[in-house]
């Protein structure tokens, strides 16, 4: 006799077929006594669709009336969905962003929700029926319709969860769970139980296409317990909770990695105060975001300096470090985009020292070479040559016996 | 510098590059100096793609249900339409029907206004803006989405231009304008300037499909100016107005006709008070609605007992009336599904005797026996043979000298 809150991805229901799999599904919940909230998007393809005609008219619509016309994508799903269950003898009624309220600012295409009123959603559970909601989609105070931003549908689905209290929210999706790191890398990686939101938000700011990261925060900041399912298959998936329900952590829960990064090195920099500024300052006036950044000592008073930015920015970035150099007086810029970004993630790690050691011995092993080294509470990155990135996750993966229960 | 409603149906905004010539147009309007509020319709296709949806999961989906994903058809066009304004240089906004708020009934699929609130429209005609709203939709009190009915649209442009207080309501749409008759029957009907609320009514409940007669009710109650004007051609339409704005009314200004109808005939009905509904009683029980009744004065105490019904439920009432010809005796009970029903409008006719005559006269003319007649105050019907129905009409479209000013 739970309060659950379900979110169905585009995929799984992406076709008549596969909508009323999801009811059979919510149905048989239902079944258990459990008061169900689920929430859909877009059947997959619609909002492209939509967005493409939208581009027909004009290259650069207009956010409002953008979000006015992608939000319908959502609120077709719904409705079907709560067709289906009815179909199948289970009360349904289906929600809008507006009719719920999800209350959310202005800033159309990537709105942030304010307050969700679940008075409407807690009257028609109290009558029995299953309350269908559309994802991704709220209303602002001027009475326009907004969008979180794609994939915010999994925002929506914690955010619910939270304003309800709901005891679980389930994000449904085309994995069975969190791995210990990508099977198409490493076939032995293995389905985690148990997730810590911090682990989860590394890991998928880290590259883990899973869980959108705004999710995971929101569902930490409320406590919201989150488990990632498969859509059709049984099975457990993960869970990701608080960090006091998992006092047995394993040591390190995953390795996460990511090809999307390249590397920036001035060399010969003066080293005195002011040059990290003089040298990142405008980088960010470029509007490229940097992600790890390094600084040696120096030795003849002049240092290294090394950092790293998204590879599609590349080549503005280069641009932006060449006047740089000549305005600092490097020595030297070296420029590399084939770099890999290599993370342990595991709030064990807090407790035990010889995480990093035994990290970087067991790529010693295999000659890798570490270029940049990064570390916080619960992760360690390296950085480093691409065509070593899956030889390096699976010797991690066997250093640190994440095969193993 | 008026303040015009208008509505573009389904075919007006059938694809991209059309809803580009509708902007044009709003745009040249604009550029005169006019504030404009615009409806428009889902695209052509868009709501019966969205029915099947639907009816692929159940074939009696639920009405609220069903409302709440047939809006978003019109959704998707206003805001289409509104990046089009945009994209000239024109200021625009869309809303939908909770937006504006309309505010209707809770009868889904076929709600009734109840409402308009035009503070929001004001506040953004004023900020130089063009209006663009959602047709065939509106809200309930619980914030449930409701739709008009198919059609529904005109209805949308006739409520909104009643509550903005516009000084003409223009109906977009494939014809140039209503016609003394169909020109497809006679080649020379005329396109007529104007024609009165009420004889707009009786042609529309005839079967002229112009206009949707709830539109023209709308439009005759609250006393808006309702013009029809082909989408794409140039010209004046046809202004549906007051009786009063045109007092030198022709006798006769259109011909209207329908097959839709069938008849059926009691013989020997004794006659005596409650027969009629002796008779017209099971056939009302049945959902069967009675058009035209005709009954004669009997002369050796029976009376024979005439009436039309639609023809798609021609075999339904005939198994009732097989059962009523027993109940009350009746000699012999002849049904007829071969009919056709011409009729004369006009309010002209008020204050000028001697139409029916000439009708009659020019019917008999061409051999035509008339079945059954029916007045009112400003038409007259008669019943024929279907087989006569081309000639009939054009008989009298000559008689009456329609293809003359």
């Amino acid at each position: 006799m739970a309060l659950i809150v379900q979110k169905y991805g585009g995929t799984s229901v992406g076709s008549v077929e596969r909508i009323e799999k999801v009811a059979e599904k919510v149905k048989s919940f239902r079944d258990q006594g459990h008061d169900m909230v689920v929430v859909v998007s877009a059947m997959t393809g619609e909002t492209n669709r939509l967005i493409d005609l939208a581009k027909q008219i004009t290259p650069d619509p207009d956010k409002r009336e953008l979000d006015q016309m992608v939000s319908t994508g959502e609120q077709v799903t719904i409705a079907l969905l709560a067709m289906a269950l009815q179909k199948r003898g289970c009360p349904a009624v289906s929600f809008t962003g507006f009719q719920v309220p999800v209350k959310t600012d202005s800033a159309h295409s990537k709105a942030r929700i304010l307050e969700i009123d679940d008075k409407r959603m807690r009257a028609e559970l109290k009558a029995g029926k299953v309350v269908v909601v559309a994802g991704f989609q709220g209303i602002d105070a001027g009475q326009n319709i907004t969008t979180l931003g794609r994939g915010g549908s999994d925002t929506t689905g914690v955010a619910l969860a939270a304003a309800l209290k709901a005891d679980e929210c389930q994000i449904y999706t085309d994995v069975d769970g969190v791995y210990t790191t990508d099977p198409r890398v490493e076939p032995r990686a293995r389905r985690l139980d148990r997730i810590t939101f911090e682990e989860m938000l590394e890991m998928a700011s880290l590259g883990s296409k899973v869980l959108q990261i705004r999710s995971v925060e929101f569902a930490g900041k409320y406590k919201v317990p989150l488990r990632v399912l498969h859509s059709f298959q049984d099975g457990p998936g993960t869970l990701i909770t608080l960090d006091e329900d998992n006092m047995e952590a394993p040591l390190i829960s995953g390795i996460a990695f990511t090809r999307d990064e390249a590397k920036f090195t001035l060399r010969g920099v003066q080293d005195k105060p002011g040059i990290a500024s003089l040298i990142l300052g405008p980088v960010g006036e470029a509007n490229v975001e940097v992600d790890m950044i390094v600084q040696n000592t120096g030795t003849d008073g002049t240092t290294d300096f090394t950092f790293t930015v998204a590879r599609g920015e590349f080549q503005k970035a280069q641009r932006v470090l060449e006047k740089v150099q000549k305005d600092v007086g490097a020595r030297e810029l070296i420029a590399d985009d084939h770099i890999a970004k290599v993370s342990l993630v595991g709030v064990g790690m807090r407790s035990h020292a010889g995480v990093a050691s035994r990290m970087f011995k067991a790529l010693a092993a295999e000659n890798i070479n570490i270029q940049m080294i990064s570390t916080s509470e619960i992760k360690i990155s390296v950085v480093i040559d691409e065509k070593y990135l899956e030889l390096a996750v699976r010797a991690l993966h066997a250093a640190f016996e994440l095969d193993k229960k």
